[in-house]
């Protein structure tokens, strides 16, 4: 199944923006009468008919929506420090977009190399891992901020986990994700992940003093990526029922 | 702390090569009398005092050697179809390494676009992760085979796992990884991973007939190279208590 996305679904029909349009007709060779799936990249799917099959701004009307469509059953927001090189970055948003995340936050730490981490090719990542992966809700690419902005806004509600390997704090001292999901009464989860250079004492201080609880990955020592995506895949596993996809 | 290898290890001496010299003298500066940490490949490190700091050819005398360094407690085949595009490959191939795996087998199934797979660029791959992620032995990386030849030779003494997405044999059918992992009474596992076409069902058939056990990942549909990751972290996660290193 190819999923397309529209953000312009109106009661019964929707257009397609020129890009998907032209994937839709001119790649994919889609005309008038034939069956389309698009969703709205806030959780609802659409089974459609094509009934204008123009390669810049197609139109389809709708049989049926399908909500909560390859969603999970949690709320996860990752916050993670930008890599040296961009691509390690692109990567992990690619590979927690097809595992199940809802927001994609990039923080800047004391101890980021980075200071200004740009978006917008996030956002088209995004777009395309949702529908490869057969999901209909788009996880939200948030704008940077500090560590330090990001420690303070995070909801206190949630269960917030800081990812660190500074060795002032053995392991013993830190839970693993699956045991810290285990204690909580709450599914919205954020995540924080450090810097290549770890964060900052100060930055750890004002987590653990906000309540923040320290995790721990395992005992590998991971890259800033794979230690994200180590961090999506502890909570993916550890519910394991999500919304079955056809 | 930085990890160097070396292939030629006499009683209480060790030569770096060409490659390895260049990186050490070079480009880190060390110099004789200076400290360094070589990985054999096999699982020990040693550390050393750098005595010839030729740049194309250094020595160094053993002070120390310390075996099973950066270990983990699982012995981990991972049979995994090569991906249309190389890189996907290579960066699941990067990111287990880090994690921990003990052996990569690319196979070729019969819905495999690639039916040849040089093997040479991962071994590159496997040992730059090795020293960027601590650890001393190197995964070994197999020459490719057939999935129908893979099937036949994986020991049936180990937990053999096949990870495929056909719907004839639903979800309930299948366990997860983490299930099939606590009713097994080995920790040598393999896991074979499908093309992106998914497996055929001469393969599935043969697979269930020799007794491999099919598992599933949950319900995200991963792509090939993601779904070898996420199979490798369902494996770390479940034996909590690997070797500490420092």
């Amino acid at each position: 199944m190819e999923l397309f996305y529209s953000s312009k679904i109106e009661d019964n029909s929707l257009l397609l923006d020129q890009d998907e349009s032209g994937h839709c007709v001119r790649v994919l060779r889609k005309r008038c009468g034939d069956t389309v799936s698009v969703i709205d990249g806030n959780g609802t799917l659409f089974r459609c008919t094509l009934v204008d099959d123009n390669p810049k701004s197609a139109r389809a009307v709708i049989n049926e929506a399908v909500n909560d469509f390859g969603t999970h059953p949690y709320n996860l927001q990752m916050a993670v420090c930008p890599t040296k090189n961009t691509d390690r970055y692109e990567w992990f948003v690619e590979k927690a977009t097809e595992i199940g995340v809802d927001a994609i936050v990039p923080v800047i730490g004391d101890h980021s190399e980075r200071k200004i981490f740009r978006t917008d090719r996030l956002k088209r990542i995004v777009l395309s891992a949702v529908k490869q992966s057969l999901k209909a809700k788009l996880p939200e690419v948030r704008e940077s901020l500090t560590v330090t902005e990001y420690l303070q806004s995070a909801p206190s509600s949630s269960l917030r986990l800081i990812c660190y390997c500074d060795s002032t704090l053995p392991k013993e001292k830190r839970t693993a994700i699956a045991e810290a999901l285990g204690k909580s009464k709450t599914n919205d989860i954020c995540i924080l992940i450090g810097p290549e250079g770890d964060f900052s004492t100060e930055e750890i201080n004002l987590a653990l003093t906000l309540g923040w609880q320290a995790v721990h990955l395992g005992d590998s020592r991971l890259r800033t990526e794979t230690a994200a995506l180590a961090a999506v895949l502890a909570v993916y596993y550890f519910y394991p029922d999500g919304t079955a996809i056809d």
